[in-house]
C-alpha cells in the first residue's frame, strides 16, 4: 500500500472522500476544526476537511456528548459510513462536500486545552506570536502549502540532477576553517584551546575539491550560515542548491539551471519558458540602475544627456560638465495622474535622504505643457527631445537626475521600484503577482575597488571567479576593466542565484590572491595545491532555495516557508535560543564570557 | 540530452565506449592514467578507462609530445575516433579493451605536478595523507564508488519516502538552544553577551512539533552534531535519516523502514528479505550478550546454572548461592583445534582485564575428556549436561562464567564476537562477507539506574519514548521494570538506527520528566505546552546513514563514505580545522579564550 495513509490507522485522509466512497465503512484521525448543533463536527487534517454526522438515535447520544464538548483542536479518530449528504446540503466549495461520514464510533486521542486564540485567525496574530506557537501556525493552509510545495520540488529537482543528469549528491562538513575575511562566518569553539571552527556561508571549496577528486557533477541541498546580526529578512541559516560541474561553460550550468528550473516547477504555477532572457552587468545599470532588474515593467532609465547639451540649467550644465557626467530619467505612465504634489515631494526627499541624489519630477500636462520647477528654464525644442527619448505623454510623470553614473542609475532604479509600489499601492496593476520572470545577468566585472579603501581591488563576488576569457590580459594592466565569467539569476527583481565558471589553473589563481588581492597566501595553501594537481576546469552555481520558493509562493517572508524560522533578530521565539550557557560548561571550550560594562552578569552565568 | 554528458564538452565518458561506436568521432576529457611506448595513453574520468592510440605518422608527431610527455594525472581534452582493437589486443578485464580512440586533436587543460605519491598507490598510503589530500583520495575507484553508491541509494530513499508514502522533507534548524544534559552539544557563541547556541544531536524536539504542527509525515536526511572528544570511528558531525508520522504504532513504523531500506537496496548486494527478525531486548542480553547481536553466526549463550545445581566448585557454589547468581557459557565450534593453549589464556585475560569477569575454558576432547582446571572437579554427569546444554562435541571449546547475568552476558558476548574475530583471523569463515543480517531489539527498559547515582534513574534512549502499554500502571510504582516502545535496528552486529512510540500526552510527558527524571521542569516547557496544544500520537526513528553504507559497502570506517571527515581527533587535516582565531574576531562574540596554565598562548592570538 502506498500514498498518503499506509502504515497509519487511518484508512482516507480528511480530504479525500468523495461520493463515489458512499457506502464505505472508514476511519478517519484528525482534528476538530468546528463543531455545530450538537449534530455536525469538521474534522481537520493536512488534507482537508471531512464533515462528520452525529447519529440522532440512542446510539449516538453518547458519541455526541464526546465529540461535542470537545475542545477544538483536540485530536480523534473516528469510524463511520460514508454517505451522499441529502439533496441540497452539498457543500460545493469544499472537495469533500458531497459527503459525510455518519460516525460509528470515536476514540479520543488527545483533548486540547482551550488554547489562547483559535486557529483559523492565527495568521493574522502578531508575526512573534506566530513564531512562539509555531506549531500552531504551521496547522494553518497556507504554511501546509509552503513546506508541502517546497519539499516536492526540491524532489524533483533532485530527480532532475541526480537520476537524468548523474550528478552526485555529496554532502560536505559545516564545521571548518574560517575562510580569508569571514567575518560574517559563526565560530564554534573546539576543546583545543583558543581553535575554533567555523560554519561556512557555502560549500565553495569543497565544491571545488569534489570537481579534483573528479566527482564530476556534484549538488548538495546544503545548509549555509551566515552572521549578520540583524538584518530583516535575513536567517542565521538558509539553504542554497549547491551545484558543480567539470568540463562545463556559461552556457552549460544556465542551460543546466533552465531545464532544472522548468523540471521542477510547480503545475499550479503556470509555465514558464527557456532559455531565459540574458543582459549584461552593465544593461541592468544602465536601464534599471540595479544588477537584479525586475523585468515584470516597463519605466526603464534612459540616458537623456543629448537633450541638455546647450542647457542654460546650471545643476545640468555641472554635471555634464565633468567627464562621465550625464542626465537620466525614467517615466511613469499616468504618473501625473496617480501622484499627488505631497507624492512628489517625498519622490524627492526619498532620493536626496535615501539614495543620495537630487531629482527633479517633471509632470507632462495634457498638449506640451509641462508642471515642473524646470519648465521656465527649458525651451521647447528641449522639453520636446526629453519626452520624445522617455516616451513621456499627456498625463505621465518623468523624473530625472543629472550627475555621475555609478550615482544617478542606482538612485533612479530605486525610486523605479518605489514608483512601482507607489502605484499599486493606489490599486494600478503594475506587476502581474502571478507572473514570473526569470534572468540572466552577466558579465559583472570581476574586482570591485574596496569601499573603506578605494586604491585596493576586492573581489565583486569571490576570488576563485575566472576572468573573462577575452579580458584575460587585462588582469596584469587594467585588473579594474576584467569582467569576471560570473552570472546572477534574478526572478522578479530578486537575487535568487549566482556563480561562475571557477579558476582551475594555480598560477592564475595564486596571482589573483597574492597580486590582485593582497591575500594571506598561506590561508588558501591547500586549495592552490589542488589546482596543481590535475584540476579539470570547472563552474558551478548555487541557488537560493528559501527566496526562491517565497517568491513561488508569493510569501510576504523567507520565513513563511521555513519551518522553524529566526526571528530578525536571530532568536528563536519558542525555545528562547540562544540562551545563557553556565560558565561551567564553557570550561571544555576553554573560553569564558566577557561582559559589557554594566551588562547583566547573573542570566544564569557566574560572574 | 539527458545522462553523464549533458551540459559538457565531452560526448561521451572514458567508460561508456564499446566496439559499437567504432568509426564514430567523440571527444574524451579526463585524466592522463599512464602512457605505455609513446603509443598509447590511457586516459581515465569517474567512469571507466579509455585507451587513446596515437597514430605514427606525421600528424602524431605532435600528438605524441604533448601526450606523452606530461605528467600523470594532468587534465586532458580529446578528439578522435574509435575504432576495434586488432584482433588479439582486446582486453576483456576492461570494459572499454575492445576499442581505442585514434587521436586527432588534444587540448592540455590543466597540468598536474609531479605528485609525490602514485595515485593508484594511494589507498595503501597512511591514513593521515590521504586525509591531508583528500581531493587524489577521492579519484580512487574505491572512493568514487562509495559516494556514487550513497548519493544513489539516499536518492531512492527520498522517493521511497516522498513519492510512494506522502512524507514531506523538512529542514529544521541547527542553530538551537541547548537540551537539558546536552553534554555533548557544541555551542556557537551569538553576539548577545553570554548567549551560545547549539548545534543538536538530532531534530528530536522539532519532528514531535512538526508532528504537532500537522505535518502528518516527516523527514529529512539531517546534520546533526556531536561533541565527543577523540571516540574512534566517530565524526562531530554525521548524518541520518530522520523520519516522524502521526498515527501509528510500532508495527506501522517497523514496516515502513523495512520498506524503505528494501527500496533503496543496491542491486549489486543481492536481495534482502523483509519482514526482519525481532527480538527482545532481554533475549538479546541472554543470547548474545548485549542489545545489538551479530546474527551472521551462531555460538550463543547458554545459561547452563541447572547443571552446577550440586557442584562441589566453590567459584561456581558462590555465584549460585547469590540471587540471581547464574553461569553461562558458548561454544565455540572447532574451538580446540583452532585455539593455542596461548590464546585460550589471551581470552581468559582479555575477559578479567576489559570485560572485569573471570571466564574459564573448557577444551572438549574427543570421547568426552575435558582439558580443563575444572575437569578434576566435576562430575560425569555434569560434563555431560554442559556438553548437553551447549552442543560442545568433540573438538570445540566452551567458554564459561559465573556471576550476576549484568555481568556475566555482557563479558561473554564480548568474548563470542571476540572468538569469531580470531577463528577468522585463522582463516575460518565464520560470517560471510556478503550476508547482511538485519534484526529488530524491541522492549528495551524505559530507564535505566544513573551510572554515577545508582538510586536515580535517567532514560535508556530519551524522556520523550512512550512506556509499553502493558506497562503504563509499573511507570507509577516502579518505574525501572517499565519496558518502553522503543526499538533498534541492527545490521551485522551494529546499530544502524533506533526511534520510538512517543508520549503524546502532556500530563505523562510531565511526570517522567519531573517525577521520575527529577529533570529542570522549564527547558522542555515548549514541548509540554505543544503536547497540550492537540498533539497527535506519533513515532520516528532515525537511522544512521554513514553507518548503514559504510557496512554496505564493507568500508572498515565510516571515513570511507563521508567525503571530507575529520580525523579521530576531529581536525581537518587538508584546511587545518579547527585553527586559531584572532582575539579580535572573537570580541563580537563577547567570549575570550582562557589559556590552560602552560599552554602556547602565541598561535595567532593574543595573550
Amino acid at each position: 500500500m502506498t500514498g498518503h495513509n499506509s502504515f497509519s490507522s487511518r484508512s482516507h485522509t480528511c480530504g479525500e472522500l468523495r461520493a463515489s466512497h458512499a457506502g464505505e465503512q472508514v476511519t478517519l484521525c484528525g482534528w476538530i476544526q468546528y463543531q455545530r448543533q450538537d449534530l455536525f463536527v469538521i474534522l481537520r487534517d493536512f488534507h482537508g476537511l471531512t464533515q462528520l454526522f452525529i447519529p440522532q438515535d440512542e446510539s449516538g447520544a453518547q458519541l455526541k456528548e464526546v465529540l461535542c464538548d470537545l475542545p477544538l483542536e483536540s485530536v480523534v479518530r473516528v469510524t463511520g459510513e460514508v454517505r451522499q449528504r441529502p439533496p441540497g446540503q452539498e457543500n460545493k466549495e469544499m472537495p469533500t462536500g458531497d459527503i459525510e461520514v455518519c460516525v460509528r464510533s470515536v476514540e479520543v486521542l488527545n483533548a486540547c486545552r482551550r488554547l489562547p486564540f483559535e486557529i483559523k485567525d492565527f495568521v493574522k496574530k502578531s508575526e512573534s506570536l506566530r513564531m512562539q506557537y509555531r506549531y500552531l501556525d504551521l496547522r494553518s493552509v497556507q504554511m501546509q502549502y509552503n513546506l508541502r510545495l517546497r519539499s516536492q520540488m526540491v524532489m524533483k529537482m533532485r530527480e532532475y540532477l541526480c537520476n537524468l543528469h548523474g550528478f552526485v549528491d555529496v554532502e560536505t562538513p559545516t564545521l571548518f576553517k574560517r575562510t580569508p575575511g569571514g567575518a560574517k562566518e559563526f565560530i564554534v569553539p573546539s576543546r583545543e584551546p583558543g581553535r575554533f571552527y567555523s560554519l561556512p556561508q557555502s560549500p565553495q571549496q569543497f565544491k571545488q575539491l569534489l570537481m579534483v577528486g573528479g566527482i564530476d557533477r556534484y549538488f548538495q541541498v546544503a545548509r549555509c550560515y551566515r552572521d549578520e546580526g540583524s538584518k530583516p529578512d535575513r536567517q542565521p541559516e538558509f539553504t542554497q542548491v549547491d551545484i558543480e560541474m567539470s568540463f562545463v561553460d556559461q552556457d552549460g550550468i544556465r542551460t543546466l539551471i533552465e531545464g532544472l528550473i522548468q523540471h521542477s516547477w510547480p503545475e499550479d504555477k503556470g509555465q514558464i519558458h527557456v532559455p531565459f532572457p540574458c543582459m549584461t552587468y552593465a544593461e541592468a545599470m544602465k536601464y534599471y540602475g540595479t544588477d537584479k532588474p525586475d523585468t515584470r515593467f516597463e519605466m526603464k532609465l534612459v540616458d537623456i544627456s543629448e537633450a541638455f547639451k546647450h542647457t542654460a540649467i546650471g545643476f545640468l550644465q555641472d554635471a555634464l560638465n565633468k567627464p562621465q557626467g550625464c542626465v537620466h530619467a525614467f517615466c511613469v505612465p499616468n504618473g501625473a495622474t496617480h501622484f499627488k504634489n505631497k507624492d512628489l515631494e517625498v519622490l524627492r526627499e526619498l532620493a536626496k535622504t535615501q539614495f543620495n541624489q537630487e531629482v527633479s519630477a517633471v509632470v507632462v500636462k495634457s498638449d506640451g505643457i509641462w508642471k515642473s520647477p524646470l519648465s521656465k528654464l527649458l525651451t521647447e525644442s528641449e522639453k520636446q527631445q526629453v519626452c520624445q527619448m522617455t516616451h513621456a505623454r499627456a498625463g505621465d510623470l518623468v523624473l530625472l537626475s543629472a550627475g555621475q553614473p555609478q550615482d544617478v542609475c542606482p538612485a533612479l532604479g530605486k525610486l523605479r521600484l518605489h514608483c512601482a509600489e507607489l502605484l499599486e499601492a493606489r490599486g494600478v496593476g503594475i506587476r502581474d503577482p502571478s507572473a514570473f520572470h526569470f534572468l540572466w545577468v552577466v558579465d559583472f566585472p570581476l574586482f570591485l575597488p574596496k569601499e573603506d579603501e578605494p586604491g585596493q581591488l576586492e573581489s565583486a563576488h569571490h576570488p576563485f571567479t575566472a576572468p573573462h576569457p577575452l579580458d584575460a590580459d587585462l588582469l596584469y594592466s587594467q585588473p579594474h576593466k576584467v569582467r569576471g565569467q560570473h552570472y546572477d539569476l534574478v526572478l522578479n527583481g530578486c537575487e535568487i542565484g549566482g556563480g561562475s565558471i571557477r579558476i582551475h589553473n594555480a598560477k592564475l589563481q595564486q596571482y589573483v590572491l597574492e597580486e590582485t588581492l593582497k591575500e594571506d597566501k598561506g590561508l588558501l595553501s591547500h586549495l592552490i595545491e589542488a589546482l596543481e594537481s590535475g584540476a579539470p576546469p570547472h563552474g558551478g552555481i548555487a541557488l537560493g532555495l528559501d527566496r526562491l520558493i517565497s517568491i513561488i509562493v508569493g510569501a510576504a517572508s523567507i520565513r513563511d516557508v521555513i519551518a522553524f524560522p529566526k526571528s530578525f533578530r536571530g532568536h528563536d521565539l519558542m525555545s528562547n535560543a540562544p540562551d545563557f550557557v553556565p560558565a561551567e560548561d564553557l570550561k571544555p571550550y576553554h573560553i569564558s564570557t566577557t561582559w559589557p560594562a554594566g551588562a547583566q552578569k547573573n542570566k544564569g552565568q557566574e560572574p
